[in-house]
């Protein structure tokens, strides 16, 4: 049996994304079994483009404002995400759907939280994910795994 | 012996404070051994209402700015913060204070940071806790147990 | 051999990074074997002051932007920064040049991420570091260590 890493993704920030996509992919590239759950903020870095029909009106506000992955630092209302952007592409990195691309083909698996997709007013139909699953299921997957994170 | 999980809870964030009590309280249900390690901002989620008579001046004024739990996205001076909660009341789910209580039911061990407590000038009354411990205490039990968390 | 413990720093706050030293120093003093790595911000905590030549004109404004060590709250462009400083002072903690000090003597090993310090233009006699690893080394550690955290 291979080695597991459990990762949380709770935060909906473009460089805590790639940071936990690339531990992931390297994890996943090393051998590991490898599992993510998307939360909160974090929803919105699997979120397919699209309307959301079943939303209340507070939930569709939330989820209005709730669009794209600023920088935790110097995001000054996207400038920063795109000089940052820039400088990944500069320097030959994947960008986030390469990179969530990448950690299907490496069989990572991405799950949606179904408590925050319920707050969120959020169906599965609106991920592009293997499965939507609650907290048990993280704790799961992280109590047998050799590394846990929360990101 | 059951299996342990260690989480330490740094950010003074509603959002963040939510997912480090549902996975703590989820892995206490499922029959784990679980502590809860508040520190920095944290801290904030366990302090009492009441005054701080042993502060200094500018502890008091940090302490004073210091209240409430924001969200860490889209807080808008309050705003999110209600909407989130109005979110959360309408799927049902518990309120933090609620969730406290039900981590104390399950017998979550919740801890309040001694360093962060004396920068801050707080005193032990101040927080509704099973103890005041330092970073040594978190190790200990983080390095027995299967899962650790830095939220 | 002795327990192991691998501390992944992102953040470039004070706050947060004098957390992590915080945990990364106890675990040493308690015998276990600690890593640390550095990554896109973080990495700010191990920066040595001086120019940067290779680096990009927009490398150099990014770096420009990405000086110093605000807090993660009320930080209000350096005067949180300041009470804080002056707060751990009163209360005789270590200063962050020091808590790095400290961990250097203790034996915990920092690395710097390769990758980030490519993004950023970044080359590796700009920090005061016992290597520059890429994420398998992370990972490598991670999963033979008792406690792995993301901070």
């Amino acid at each position: 049996m291979n080695d597991k890493a459990a990762i949380v993704l709770f935060s909906g920030e473009l460089d805590k994304a790639i940071a936990a996509l690339t531990i992931a992919n390297t994890a996943a590239a090393m051998g590991m079994d490898v599992t993510m759950f998307f939360t909160f903020w974090g929803l919105n870095v699997l979120k397919k483009a699209g309307a959301c029909s079943k939303a209340s009106m507070l939930q569709r506000l939330m989820n209005a404002m709730n669009r794209g992955l600023p920088l935790s630092r110097f995001d000054f209302f996207g400038i920063g995400r795109v000089m940052m952007s820039r400088l990944m592409r500069d320097s030959k990195m994947q960008t986030l759907p390469e990179m969530l691309q990448t950690a299907r083909e490496l069989g990572v698996k991405l799950y949606a939280c179904t408590t925050s997709m319920g707050v969120m007013g959020l169906a599965q139909e609106e991920f592009d994910v293997d499965g939507c699953v609650g907290a048990a299921t993280f704790i799961n997957e992280a109590r047998k795994a050799k590394v846990s994170l929360f990101i």
